[in-house]
């Protein structure tokens, strides 16, 4: 299954070449990440005081394939792609909502984005809890 | 009327020091009057084309009262304080949705924003349209 | 004495209206301080360790006068414009580098930023030790 | 030859977990890539103006090794790693400079990012010209 969260491009997102600067997406796309596990009851603070473990990114792949502009309206899709032991892989998207329905969204932006799982204090990686991992599953 | 808006804090938002950046309240404060503008019918680059011009901050006053924190859910409100030929003031807060019900939200930071309506070209102030300013009207 | 620090306006500080975002101002300003401090041999996290306490920003005030744009090399000016025990009230200006050589900068923005000195701790006010307090004077 | 250019880390880089938030390297390398295009001596705006067409980032993948911290000074690097007719790959290289001189600087986060040669009106990919490209050769 694909979570999916709105994001609305303000004046902040934007750069002078009119379009929303590169580096924004990855907010963006932390955001979706952020509701996800929020959606499947996990706040991250709590994940780290309950757990004494955190996800931290550790590779992101970006194609930007079309522009976003201010005032849009975007997707942003996240899904389990792949996971190890101590790691997980998201597949997600930048879409933009169609203007007229029936109209397929447009991707504007794929990012592959592989997040380990590991101890709060000293940053090692740690098994994923299998009850978590089972919750992100597709 | 004062109008409001949701503002979710994500990682982005914070900084060391385990709260939210001092300028990222700027950030909030005109989304909150983007998304005014926009639930009165008025989109910033529809103004910009069918008017030939637009609203430019030239002051801005912040009180910074109490921090806010990672996944807290903001409250952004905006309403009109006064007006010239040529300007609004609008008054902003950023509120913490309160923890339990009944519960006043707590005033984060207060904010006040003078805005000026200038010629899209030469950025001189010009008058704001009557029927703009009165939407806008408490 | 007014200490002084270049930014240089990247992509990342612009919006799509072609010149510098709003809030960005507040990320100069507080840049200037930090290297202000540095300069005169404090680090803010050795402050926090040794003394116990820090600053934190309790009121800004900006004049947004001339936009800057893309590719701008800035001055951003810090000087201490009054203090009481517990706070001092920083000036600042952001700057535009002249073109040609013997005119003046061109004033960008104004700032007046009121900064508490509190317990790192309770976040209660605290006395600023007496020879912080010379060192940022004129 | 690979560029150079030192960034300092400032409260508005770190988020609530003490580091350098990820979306801000993008940050970092862009500003690389200006200062090594400038050092060149050729202003993007300026490109724009006399050869019509720009560079835009079309993918940008990064690898998370260690997280950087408040103060921290950073050296972020530029080299060409590849070229075609119509695009370009920057290897870069976020790197902590080291504490005690003699000591090698430690990798902290590594790029490649590819970047589109573009018309600037119909954003159609283009034949980078020869002079340019001969100038970010090694």
């Amino acid at each position: 299954m694909t979570f999916s969260w709105p994001v609305r491009v303000y004046w902040e997102d934007t750069d002078a070449g009119g379009i929303v600067f590169y580096a924004n997406y990855l907010k963006f796309f932390e955001r979706a990440r952020t509701e996800w596990l929020r959606a499947l009851g996990h706040g991250q603070q709590q994940l780290k005081t309950t757990l004494g473990a955190m996800f931290v990114v550790t590779d992101a792949r970006l194609r930007y394939l079309r522009p976003a502009r201010l005032d849009n309206e975007l997707l942003i899709t996240a899904a389990l792609a792949e996971h190890s032991r101590a790691s997980i892989t998201v597949q997600q998207q930048a879409l933009l909502a169609p203007g007229s329905a029936g109209a397929p969204p447009t991707v504007l932006v794929e990012a592959s984005i592989r997040i380990g799982w590991v101890d709060a204090q000293t940053l090692r990686p740690q098994r994923i809890p299998p009850t978590l991992l089972q919750q992100l599953h597709p």
